[in-house]
């Protein structure tokens, strides 16, 4: 299914340290993003590690977007992926990804970009089955 | 955060319909799967689209699981995502692809793999803040 997958990391996050250490607090945050940005939550589940850090993930319409922060290091790795069946939603993923960046204010980041799908592989449905060979 | 982030395609699956059909039958194959390549789920959300199409995740103590099915195309894209803070689980994260797919029997499928975290982009603690350059 063609897509984008952006895998982001933020580091030296300067913003208030509630913002990675509190579930909730991280779930409002991500759901107003999610709205700004034009897309469409379906569903969120977001979970407290004792003694520091949250997991979270926002499910959408378009795919998802998940974090996972470590207070003690003042770290956020997150990913936007966004199928683009019914229409292209790459802006709206990297918007996404910017707006959080302007929020968690993070001394580095870094985002990786990930064209998944048909695009991106020549695969066809013509293409005679083959033997997996990602294995390592 | 050091970690692996597998990304797959699974083209002309050829499991039983309801796997890709059905929120429960899915969280319960992704649950034991994850049980069994020696992951920690911390919690789940499972979301049916109409007419078809179920979205879902399951969040682990390691980071997470995603899954996206397309029934009418018979198509999955899912990814894993492995911090290895306490311990390297990046042969458990490919356990688990390699165990969805002889559940999901593809036809064809693809698999990509991100090293993310300090490891892969030469992050220093003492490099400079930077402006952030990755956006297109």
């Amino acid at each position: 299914m063609d897509g984008l997958h952006l895998l982001a990391e933020f580091r030296g996050c300067r913003c208030v340290p509630e913002l990675l250490c509190e579930a909730t607090r991280l779930r409002r945050l991500c759901l107003d993003e999610v709205h700004a940005a034009g897309l469409n939550p379906v569903g969120e589940l977001f979970h407290s590690f004792e003694p520091v850090g949250v997991t979270g993930v926002v499910l959408l319409a378009e795919s998802h977007l998940a974090l996972h922060t470590w207070p003690e290091f003042r770290v956020i790795t997150l990913d936007v992926y966004v199928c683009n069946h019914r229409r292209d939603a790459s802006a709206a993923a990297w918007d996404l990804i910017a707006a959080l960046q302007d929020q968690f204010r993070p001394m580095n980041s870094i985002c990786r970009e990930v064209t998944r799908g048909d695009v991106a592989d020549g695969f066809s449905p013509a293409t005679a089955p083959q033997a997996p060979t990602w294995r390592p």
